[in-house]
């Protein structure tokens, strides 16, 4: 028996998930993306177009959201989105990273319908989408966990389960101000070695070897040192995540006082025109060339 | 034919070097520390305490410097420390973490005294002191490292030629910046996720799985969450190395807001009298409890 499963976003992430869950047969696939680019990418697959957000709720059992704002979560999730459209028994996992406000918002409104939701941002990139091995940061009750069980092994059995909706977005929010600070961090420092002219080779083997050693110097700085900034996760998400995340903190009363500096460097680099590049290009407003001798 | 080296300096680092070095028969060792207690270390060993850091520099071919401040290797190699004492033909190790300036006016006046200087700022920690594998970040001409090359082997053989004097010191600040802002950033993300009500040990494997993996995220956290504050790298020096680092990337025209908001951390905890604690302990200043609940 197919089971039906129909994404609301097909970029990066939406997009090379559902093209792998639409390589089995077990599955009927929708998509739907504003992006005719986007959509293009399924010709010659078997996953079918759908022609608004409405018609993936009302054809499929399984609805996957993955949306770059919680502002597109919101509107998907409201009377005026698909909410009215869910069958009773429906199962929504949006694997977008948003603030949990808006998740419980989104959630609330699809269990009104009679729906279930979980919550389900995901770690790593595109490559890990397509190999299906992405991390899943998972949120909801148990039941709903259980009725959405058999779309979730099929995005990555690579799961975690964080705890209540809230839990899984603060965790992915909390995670990625993480990483992307690392890489301000990391780029700031290697600034500092490569204008004292240090050479540049050995600064990322240094960078990779000690104390200084993160997932950012060693699989990104390369990629960097290279001048390759081919988009595996953008400078616009990143920034969003940042002030997302930030703005939690300060709802917690905690301390991001790092974490908002480095947000600085993605905003410049954003009125640099480099939204749409890869984060590494963040190098581009952090690097120095070297070219002002020390005192 | 036994070889003589003296440590000016036998704390954490440096004694532990020494102590290592002083099981090798083929070496005679002197050692100085201003405390009796650093000193008290080497009962039971074959290392013999210098009275003065001018008996080591009379008394042996290599002399070894491991000093906390930029202002101790000025004193030392002054025309009030050890430089008239110095032979010529002597060959000065500096293991310090200084500022390139300081690093190279040592330099100059060793070498004005007919010997030769090398800069070796360490990687790692006290364990990797006591087993020989110690990254050396090394600076000088290649005849100063030949000629000190006997005694940097026997420190240890993970040994990377940097470039000059300058070079290696700016090479180890840039790592010590890198890795101490990662710390900072590591629990400021930590912190949010506490803050959510994410178990704490869920929340140690997603800091070590995804983009926010670190070194500080691999060995240091989970120190930090058994309670385990017990000095490795303590605050005064890594706010120390901060503020090198921040100096120099001022004078070199680069970014380093990021790192200045770490440091601003590092500085908190000293206030609170952390100062010889573990860099950990910066979680006392900015981990939150949990207790605000987002509105």
């Amino acid at each position: 028996m197919t089971q039906t499963v129909g994404f609301v976003g097909a970029g990066r992430m939406g997009g090379a998930i559902a093209k792998r869950i639409a390589a089995d047969p077990a599955w009927e696939v929708f998509v739907y993306d504003p992006s005719a680019e986007a959509l293009s990418r399924f010709e010659g697959t078997r996953a079918r177009i759908a022609a608004a957000p409405r018609e993936i709720a009302e054809r499929c059992t399984y609805v996957v959201s993955s949306l770059p704002l919680p502002e597109d979560v919101d509107r998907l999730y409201s009377a005026a989105g698909i909410v009215a459209a869910l069958h009773p028994g429906s199962v929504v996992v949006d694997l977008s990273t948003i603030d949990p406000y808006t998740g419980r918002r989104a959630a609330a409104a699809v269990e009104a319908a009679g729906a279930t939701f979980v919550a389900s941002p995901l770690g790593m990139g595109p490559r890990q989408a397509a190999d299906g091995t992405l991390p899943l940061y998972l949120g909801g009750s148990s039941d709903a966990l259980e009725r959405a069980a058999a779309v979730l092994v099929a995005i990555s059995k690579n799961q975690y389960v964080i705890g209540g909706v809230e839990q899984a977005y603060a965790a992915k929010l909390a995670i990625n101000y993480v990483s992307m600070s690392n890489l301000a961090v990391l780029l700031e420092g290697f600034g500092i070695g490569a204008a004292a002219g240090i050479d540049r080779d050995l600064l990322c083997t240094l960078m990779q070897d000690g104390g200084a050693r993160s997932f950012q110097s060693d699989v990104r700085l390369p990629w960097i040192i290279a001048g390759d900034f081919a988009p595996r996760f953008g400078i616009d998400l990143a920034q969003k995540d940042m002030r997302l995340a930030i703005d939690l903190a300060a709802r917690y009363h905690a301390p991001a006082a790092t974490g908002a500096a480095a947000l600085q460097h993605f905003s410049s680099a954003q009125r640099a025109g480099l939204g749409g590049s890869d984060v590494g290009a963040l190098w581009h407003v952090v690097g120095t060339n070297g070219s002002a001798k020390p005192a």
